[in-house]
């Protein structure tokens, strides 16, 4: 299984994936699932994915491979994000169907799902979900984040508190908290967590970082939070006597 | 779909269970998914369940004709909660047996998932999760909660802030939050919720409530949790300046 979710706000853009992938809770291994791409000052885009390792990795590997030979079309020669989407659209469309012929089998096994986010000089920060069969939805303010995978543990920390206007250190910090219940809900997601964050029209490489078991800060807020849930919950208005009939 | 869940405490238990069934977002019915057995100062039971509404309500229909006919077996006449367990697992699967075999179809479409909670007088009370295939587990200390349906959204405020040892209203309150989270995000999922709370040893029929979107309390206390997890998330602490590479 895998998480991963990015936001895109009014003010940048949080990503996190982690790296647990599994065949069977016996067969657990690490891999990234989060890459950069970018030109210093000119764009930068984040790309994530939860799905058929084989098929991601492909993926991952034709897109940079794009890059590396130069070919007229790649990351970092699109004219715009929606490019760049219907690009991984494309490139994950043609390794499924391969995969799919070749093992005669449409049931799904060969899929995955994208997200890929970034900003492009000149043009607005934009996220994009790409589903398996290629196609794909923008973020808007209305709904500011998407996530893949096992996504239902975490959703309720994001849906409480992180909207548009939330600022990106918040939802960093959302963010990790939707990780830690997700964490500790599934096995078969798991640290370390890769992390990036953009602000926006800095078109620099963003920074991140890979949390793992004994990240301090990750902890501490994982335990302050814990700690304040408690404490709201004992604070919670008591119960009417007539409450229950 | 449902969401039910049930916890048993050191003090008591709590019950709670949607009424929203669903086929297709098109289709959305309201029906009961928990019922109240028992006999005043001598025992008390709950049932919840998740799954085919029609394998279910045919279980709660024989399982009350049983006591309404004072079949030798019945809720009302079983030694051990155990016993209870046996008898609604094995009904279930009676019921689910001749589906199956009158439409040829052993997909699962017919399966159902049940609950049972309660105390027998001179027993301790007991928690019993009934699988489809007619077997049962029982809560333990280490595991004092049991879930069926669409559980997790509403599990990472439990894993969270209950366990064996937290006061039944307190446990009430969480699972309110709980099933908060589940409707916010899983329209399937839906009001009215019927709460039923039992202090251990008291073998009175239980109190409880069917809460609605109108409920007063309710909305008080997911409007007090909403604003408190806002406040925690903007107190906690800022990120170190190294801590983003």
């Amino acid at each position: 299984m895998t998480y991963c979710a990015a936001i895109r706000l009014k003010d940048g853009m949080v990503f996190a994936s982690d790296t647990r992938t599994n065949a069977g809770v016996d067969h657990i291994s690490t891999f990234r699932k989060l890459y950069r791409y970018g030109i210093e000052g000119e764009r930068f885009m984040v790309l994530q994915t939860a799905g058929s390792l084989a098929t991601s990795q492909a993926v991952f590997t034709k897109l940079q491979n794009a890059i590396d030979q130069r070919h007229e079309n790649n990351l970092n020669s699109v004219l715009t994000l929606f490019d760049g989407a219907q690009m991984v659209g494309e490139c994950m469309r043609s390794v499924t169907a391969h995969a799919q012929a070749v093992a005669n089998d449409n049931s799904g096994t060969f899929t995955s799902s994208f997200l890929l986010g970034g900003q492009i000089k000149g043009q607005p920060p934009e996220l994009y979900m790409i589903y398996p069969e290629g196609n794909c939805i923008k973020a808007t303010k209305d709904t500011p984040f998407f996530q893949l995978g096992e996504i239902k543990y975490g959703k309720p920390i994001l849906d409480r508190s992180v909207n548009y206007e939330t600022d990106v250190e918040h939802a960093a910090q959302a963010l990790m908290l939707s990780f830690d219940s997700t964490i500790r809900a599934n096995l078969s997601v798991g640290m370390p967590v890769d992390f990036v964050i953009y602000q926006n029209d800095s078109l620099t490489l963003p920074k991140g970082r890979r949390i793992d078991e004994k990240d301090e800060y990750f902890d501490s807020i994982c335990q302050k939070w814990s700690e304040a849930l408690r404490h709201t919950l004992i604070e919670l208005p008591q119960c009417p006597d007539s409450y229950w009939e």
